[in-house]
């Protein structure tokens, strides 16, 4: 029996809350996806004006950086004509996510989900996961 | 041209808090989903125990009443063997949901958006939508 | 954070022979699929002879009793026309299984995972499950 | 009429052991998985700390060595920008892999099944992939 630390409900608002107030700092609203350390989502925001197509993208960064256990910004570079992961974009009907925006969320170095953004660059979309993350770090 | 009205995000919260309170009064850990009134999803919250089968469900309930501009209900009741919209439940890869739990928001006799719960039985689905539409109401 | 209790590979081999056993002693070869307490796959086999089609209804039974934490059994009751969960069949891309065979695996009251068999009839593919889980408990 | 050679359940646990013996050498858990000649799932094992995407992405590099009876590596050379393969990745829903770690197995010049390995990078996938047929070989 295996026993695994994943993150609740209330973990999830508060990634979201630092990753939100990163995004109006810098004035691109997100779309935001908290998933767990299976891949599976638990809390999602739109910001209005967010995209509707990164409706998707943001939970399949979460999905990704949480069940691959690295951030999707890795295999972005891994994914490069050329290199080892070449193709890997279209895996799971697509869901596997190559672009940066994906991060996943360690807690005593096991992943215990991950947070996936979209709607602005992926330089953008990084920048406001890794300041949820923050935020959620400065709360353990 | 069109003028459409559509949940915001704040509004997408206070209808996630609503169905969240009856949740916690009655005891079901609950997925729910806020859709705008293109079916697009808006915040989704599963609470600490809900269903990892209904995180696709409550999204998808809250998809068809904001699309179709029904309750889900409904949609079970015309589906039936021997009714016109028998077989309707497989559409849009399985997305259209023929099960209690999804309601369309209306304002101004205008549909806005909807919300989808799922975890519980349908009857407690519904009982939880309704809960947080009835406080969004109170908000208006 | 969340502390949750998952099946390991070790127990999942557990639980797959002791539904071999059964569907050895029934002359029945069948599909075993375990999946985790996120109805993520941990392990599966096809028996020499078992059904192709199977391969993939195991998994969904599986995938089935563990996200949703109930018999895929209990789901083709509540599923029946006229019941409330009629139509649920086709949620999830098709992959909730309401027919028989797909067992959540409780340890302390808390699902760890299931077993979804498939390739007799659904009687017989719950008698194998059962067995399975009921090898398992005895490990315990 | 055909008469085709098949791996079966007791070939496919061999594969796994030799897989798995090798993963667990070099450290890095892993999903095997282990298709028919007709590329259908005979059996998988997701080790304890496998990733939760290469459970698909595991099947399906079994899947398109047994079907395309080629290496997924040798698909990864030929779908490279300007190379005659190029997009195949994202063909059959995206199931066709082109990244390595899938590996047709031969007996007698005939494809009788491929095994898929995913979680480590595509090489050390490709070096347990490989120590899973040698195991297979030596039974012969």
């Amino acid at each position: 029996m295996l026993l695994i630390k994943r993150l609740g409900i209330d973990d999830a608002r508060v990634l979201i809350a630092g990753a939100r107030a990163k995004a109006e700092e810098i004035g691109v609203p997100m779309c935001i996806a908290i998933a767990d350390e299976s891949g599976q989502l638990i809390a999602f925001e739109r910001m209005d004006g967010g995209k509707v197509t990164s409706t998707t993208i943001a939970q399949d960064k979460a999905f990704t950086a949480a069940g691959a256990k690295r951030t999707t910004e890795s295999y972005g570079a891994a994914s490069q004509p050329g290199q080892p992961a070449y193709g890997i974009n279209s895996a799971i009907g697509g869901r596997l996510s190559v672009v940066a925006g994906g991060i996943p969320i360690l807690v005593d170095n096991q992943v215990v989900g991950a947070i996936g953004i979209s709607s602005g660059t992926p330089a953008q979309d990084s920048l406001c996961a890794q300041a949820g993350i923050d935020k959620f770090t400065d709360t353990l």
